[in-house]
């Protein structure tokens, strides 16, 4: 183990070039403009594996390519598959970065960058993990598979049938990601538990074009008037969504879960002032955690509709938009309240309004069994890693693909988050502890020893 | 009289030529690239007057110039103001314009050219008219004043003080208008009512930027949900504006203003035919010309929030905003409602968000008595030059500048309108019929002999 140790401070700042070299390439997923950087990010992080000497292949889907890759054969040891993705969210607005999303620039111990912390720098840190024990043991001690796709952050759609399809070729004893957040600076954290999610977007059509609001309005049905009273409609004052149905399958809080997140060290009003927000709203009857962790939601993600540039345009717009998405908690079933959805905003609809809702994507919620060996070699790596044992958290976000691991391999996800919940994913200046890739790093390659004891 | 019959027949060509020679100016007042053709036009309709022998000025403002002309005294007489503007609206979409919009094109007996109906061609009527006088009778049997400005399109912002600081100059009985509608084909029509307009903006912020809707949703107040609820909020399932004592001031319809706008040829499935909507919604109680013409509304204008882009972004947006605007009826006061509506906001805005509240601009209604000598005297004049008299409408647009003249020169407007519903003003091909172009110059030389009788 002091080969390793001693690999970690030797290779510091090589690891650090090669993540800063996967920041710089604009792997966005969502807009096809980015194309040829995605391919260049997928590339990229193949020849990561066959410098290793491993089985590494580029897998062609309809959408972008899938990364996969396998160590030597361990024959007896357990067989875990690393997934992760090399594709990143749109860095839009751009004026809000402090330094741009695609040149990573550190300042105060964080790399400043999109995809730094999701999830260019946390999946780096397994294949850096591999690295050290390729270059010191001559390979790891136990079976390792990659599968590192280029469309998490789309939906996962074309990785969710390829799964499905090569179930033997993925075989593996547990999954591992590290795609999340640890509990709080130093105090890293395995996540058991995480939210599903279905997003639409909704599109109402009024007259043929733009009206004169005076000459037209109050005798036409307005497209944007219509959206609000729609959305509005979606969540009732007490934090409930209105979808009819929607509760029947939300499998509650047990005591015991609420009483551990109770015990977390969660400061509310640091939390609000992080944010500069003076409150919070939110389910009436839940915690911040609780709201966040364990109970579904509703957030509109995009608006439009009409004059949006400077001054007064009294236009009556033709058309009006929205993009929203609920969070689900595990058991609710995306393809039941979908129909429901429709159902309700049909009896939404006015007069005079065309209404389109488009499914982009659904996947149901997770929980993980924490009394698994697993889960015990997980905690143990962790404490070797960051110095500090884990605790038990569930997480708001979605990872679909986890669903789709379980259904598919028959075998639980080992979550371990080596970011922070203030690392600004999904929005601007997004940012990764350069301390806490090394460590997990660390983590990551004690993880292999001690997946290889059990 | 005999006379101007003769000189409307042998000078319509050269009338027709002179419009044409005006359209052709590319007077767009939006635009700082159009300024030399903004002037060309005011020289242009300048020349008009000076060629009639009138005390005519071009008045400098911080923005586009003023067009002023003063007939011949006749003492005794009345005096009426006649204002029109010489500005246009930007031309584009250019590529939806079967002739290019500022080269005058005859077709099915319209001439098509940006301002063909706003407002060259309407406003021409009238000096036309005036010189139909001048050159048979030597002069109008009035006092007129022309006041032609070049702002109209983009709000009238120097006109509104010229006319505050001149109320001696511009002193009338009554100010006369031609910049709007007929009812219908055939069918010439006085506007008596106006709406009033009241603009916003409002702009709510919640996080300090965006948030990943997974890690944060249910956890922080979303300023695009509270938008949505804030603006569905504004008004209730029977098309009311649910501000505290919004319609406390309204004007109620007459029964006789409903019976005669129940009379009117007005045919609502072809008008939803026209738009492309199956249905119109709008104030319980009140028919489709009543809620346009005759009641409040509140229209939005334009929404924003959060990723619009292609795909799906999952993200908590920091902030949304609307811009939107109440249509109102006469007697409401647009300060007062402002206030009030600003205490409503208030009281809607959930935890966690801070709102702004813009106000952008307001103008009152107007309602101008159906029973004065001014409006007999349009009723005759319209009679004879259009061989038809004319309906009483209401128009739910706003034109602010007749508040202006009722409160600064204490009289009347007379809005008397040549264009049609469909000459696609402010739209690509706008249009002018040219049988109601000569109509019109009729019809005004004939409103001078009118009010000369009075």
């Amino acid at each position: 183990m002091s080969d390793l140790e001693t690999w970690f401070e030797k290779n510091r700042t090589q690891c650090e070039a090669d993540l800063f070299e996967l920041l710089r390439i604009k792997s966005v997923s969502a807009d096809s403009q980015f194309r040829p950087e995605i391919r260049r990010a997928a590339n990229w992080v193949l020849g990561q594996f066959t410098r290793l000497g491993f089985a590494a292949e580029l897998i062609e889907t309809a959408g972008h390519p899938l990364v996969f890759a396998q160590s030597p054969a361990v024959p007896g040891a357990p067989t875990a598959l690393v997934y992760g993705h090399y594709d990143v969210q749109p860095p839009d607005p751009l004026g809000e970065w402090i330094s741009p999303p695609f040149e990573p620039t550190v300042r105060d111990g964080n790399v400043y960058a999109r995809g730094a912390t999701d999830d260019k720098g946390q999946m780096l840190t397994h294949v850096k993990a591999t690295q050290a024990w390729v270059e010191t043991q001559g390979g790891p001690p136990i079976n390792l598979k990659f599968l590192i796709e280029g469309e998490e952050e789309v939906g996962s759609e074309h990785l969710t049938g390829y799964v499905a399809e090569h179930r033997e070729k993925l075989a593996c004893d547990c999954v591992v990601i590290s795609d999340s957040s640890q509990f709080a600076p130093g105090q890293p954290a395995i996540t058991y538990g995480l939210r599903g999610i279905m997003y639409f977007e909704l599109r109402l059509t009024g007259p043929r074009q733009d009206l004169h609001s005076g000459t037209f309005g109050g005798g036409v049905t307005n497209p944007a008037n219509a959206l609000s009273r729609i959305l509005a409609a979606l969540v009732d004052d007490r934090g409930r969504i209105r979808v009819p149905g929607f509760y029947d399958d939300v499998v509650p809080l047990t005591e015991q879960e609420r009483a551990g997140f109770a015990k977390l060290d969660f400061d509310e009003a640091a939390f609000c002032r992080g944010l500069d927000v003076s409150e919070t709203t939110g389910e009436v009857g839940f915690t911040n955690l609780e709201r966040r962790w364990a109970r579904p939601t509703c957030d509109i993600n995009g608006l439009w509709s009409g004059y949006q540039g400077e001054g007064a345009k009294t236009v009556l717009p033709a058309r009006a938009g929205a993009k929203f998405s609920f969070r689900l908690v595990p058991n609710q079933d995306p393809k039941k309240i979908a129909v429901a959805l429709r159902k309700y905003l049909d009896s939404l609809c006015p007069l005079g309004i065309k209404m389109e809702l488009i499914d982009m994507h659904g996947a149901g919620g997770v929980l993980v069994p924490l009394d698994s060996p697993y889960i015990a070699a997980a905690t143990r790596a962790i404490e070797r890693g960051f110095g500090n044992a884990p605790v038990y958290i569930r997480e708001g976000g979605s990872i679909p693909i986890v669903t789709t691991f379980r259904e598919q391999l028959k075998c639980d996800t080992l979550l371990l988050g080596w970011g922070l919940n203030d690392d600004n994913t999904h929005s601007p200046n997004e940012k990764f502890c350069l301390a806490d890739f090394h460590r997990g790093i660390r983590a990551s390659a004690y993880l292999w020893d001690e997946l290889a004891r059990i």
